[in-house]
């Protein structure tokens, strides 16, 4: 824990949301002392029974303890508690792990009155050491008590491992004339040495959805959200978005997931991931540029996912832009390494709305100058139309600084 | 043209090596006036009539102008010359970019008194700006009277951008009782502002092999070499591997890609490929270390290959290494995003040779300190056994440094 992210990103939101309570959700922050002293590092989350539950997991090969043991209490029994800790991620520690988690979701269970699978819990911190299990237990019996409806802050920093900010936000729909509200926190690319980025979300609404439907929702949103951003390519063996329904803003549940009804309530989830997402970009290691890459016109949308994906994980076209250079044949490198089909002849490439690229060369009336002024900016867009099909997707990611290196290599543990 | 990297790598080798001529081969450098001044920027070796080629090229979709005349001309008519000119790649230069490679290789072809189609020919430097053409033309006239047996050191100078050492090799073997020799000449990974790295290498030797054959053994030999290097996984527009035999050394062909009166010929070639491509390495932009990632026990060779580029691939594990941190959960993080066959209880992890991960956790007698003195070397050795399969790769990689940030950020064009 090198407190070298103190300061905050350059990228950073004035202040972190008001977020409204949510029916049938309580929240509250502890400290086992597993981070520096004084700072919380346990959060709770409450639900009351009828709450339903969805969650997206890290594809890693080598996933953390709490990973799998969520995964598998989302499925056994509807949710009644979240507990995550943050400072180790409890992550290849072995059997032991899952006994970690096992030890404290029958801890937590017993201060709540629940079973143990109605506990889902997330980790983030330290690889490969194990996890401090008595400090966490020692705090599980007072949390109960210290249960508030809105302690919406509190929470998202106890997440926080470098994180320079603590990320919230909400978002509102009306589902058969009823207010919906959604509201989530997420921890996101800052680290905690010796350790690696883990993303954590964690949403929740007074909608009434029940969990099959819920994780189809939650599964598109993601799509185009939360799968759509990239800081340096790395996966943590952490990363993980739950959703939980509380189901108390007195509307029919949906008839199914595409039902019209829920349309208002499916484009609120979609803006509630994008406003975390970019907000998790935001706070990138070292970032000073948040960078947005629309490709359009590919083969396929899966086609234009793979060529952004291309653009925004060069380490080249992201250092270009920290430095501020109007160095289009990095994207043009870059869209060329993807192997999908683009054709030189047909694509176009535009800068900050500036084309500077058609033909198969360097576009006419290019100026450079117009170029290099929008790279002064901190928000940067980057465009390429293929002109071959219809496929679209678009991906956020920051640039590659100096401030990536200090706190990734800088730190010696 | 920043002259950013001027500095010499320090993992450079002390000196140019001694590399012998090679019968029906020569060469020249010359100055065209597209670098600095008074640095060489065009190369040319010519070949005797008999000589046979074969090359691998960029897998880009967007490939640069000489490389697509180059495969052409290859297939065409058997080569006489190979002409290189650095600081222009003639890429993204739509038509005006293949017929100015015509028209160079017309040129040539009159010089030298052959046919345009035995022009190869390799650019490299800036993207999307029109190849001087003029200025190339100018200096074709004088080259051949220029050419030596042994011109090494000029050619590989004529070819560099911002590399920081010229590199060569060579490597002998015997074919029926004839000595046979083998050279060989790269450029990599530096950067010419405002551009990307590129990776050229051009091989010759006095063997008897007919094209086909030599295609398969180019192809073979690069699987494990070129293919096994990464600076930062980013792919140019202008990458070309060219192999020359000129067919002197005396000795009857093979008589299949096989046969057994090349098994030595076959092992130099891997030795002068694998010697280029980890001095390449050694000169990645801004590299403090040499990382060699072995990845064994894996289901099959291609998932072991995966693995490795996931680990060598990874920012994370660059940096780690960049400041000497034995941070292995990154090892574990870049493993199990590898989206490849890894089972935790299973794998054993070794860091210059310490054993610091088996049984799906730390390793008993895990000694930090053992490793962190390992990691203060500048050759370090990662290795990951999966005790699964017996698919083994080996991938060359260089940290990640504020040099590489330096280098592709802070210089604006």
């Amino acid at each position: 824990m090198s407190g070298k992210a103190e300061r905050k990103s350059p990228l950073a939101p004035p202040d972190f949301p008001e977020l409204p309570a949510i029916k049938g959700l309580g929240m509250a922050a502890g400290d086992a002392a597993i981070k520096h002293a004084g700072r919380n590092d346990l959060a709770i989350w409450t639900v009351d029974s009828g709450t339903s539950a969805a969650g997206l997991f890290t594809r890693s090969m080598l996933p953390a303890a709490p990973v799998t043991v969520t995964k598998e209490h989302i499925q056994a029994a509807p949710p009644r508690a979240l507990l995550v800790n943050s400072a180790n991620a409890n992550a290849f520690t072995g059997l032991q792990g899952l006994a970690d988690c096992r030890t404290i979701a029958r801890a937590t269970a017993e201060a709540l009155g629940c079973k143990p699978e109605q506990v889902l819990m997330a980790s983030t911190g330290v690889i490969g050491e194990p996890l401090p299990v008595r400090q966490i237990m020692d705090r599980i019996p007072e949390l109960p008590k210290k249960i508030r409806p809105a302690a919406w802050q509190d929470a998202a920093e106890a997440i926080m491992t470098t994180d320079t900010f603590a990320k919230g936000a909400h978002a509102h729909a009306v589902i058969d004339g009823q207010p919906v509200t959604l509201c989530g926190v997420a921890k996101g690319s800052g680290m905690i040495a010796p350790n690696m980025a883990t993303m954590l979300a964690f949403c929740f609404t007074d909608a009434r959805i029940p969990g099959v439907q819920l994780h189809e929702m939650l599964l598109a949103s993601a799509d185009r959200t939360f799968n759509a951003i990239t800081v340096d390519s790395d996966t943590s063996t952490s990363d993980m978005l739950l959703l939980f329904a509380t189901g108390k803003a007195g509307h029919a549940p949906p008839g199914s997931v595409d039902d019209p009804r829920f349309e208002g309530f499916r484009a609120a989830l979609d803006e509630l991931l994008k406003d975390l997402a970019i907000q998790i970009v935001r706070d990138g290691e070292g970032a000073s540029k948040l960078i947005e890459t629309r490709i359009s016109g590919a083969e396929s949308d899966a086609s234009a996912r793979k060529i952004a994906e291309s653009v925004a994980n060069s380490p080249l076209v992201k250092t270009a832009i920290a430095g501020g250079d109007a160095n289009w044949g990095r994207i043009i490198m870059a869209l060329g390494k993807s192997g999908e089909n683009v054709q030189a002849e047909h694509l176009l490439i535009r800068i900050g709305g500036e084309l500077v690229a058609s033909g198969g060369q360097r576009a006419e009336n290019y100026d450079e100058s117009r170029i290099t002024r929008h790279l002064e900016g901190d928000e940067i867009l980057i465009e390429a139309e293929l002109q071959i099909g219809s496929g679209a997707f678009t991906i956020w990611t920051c640039d590659l600084t100096h401030g990536y290196i200090s706190i990734n290599a800088d730190y010696r543990s």
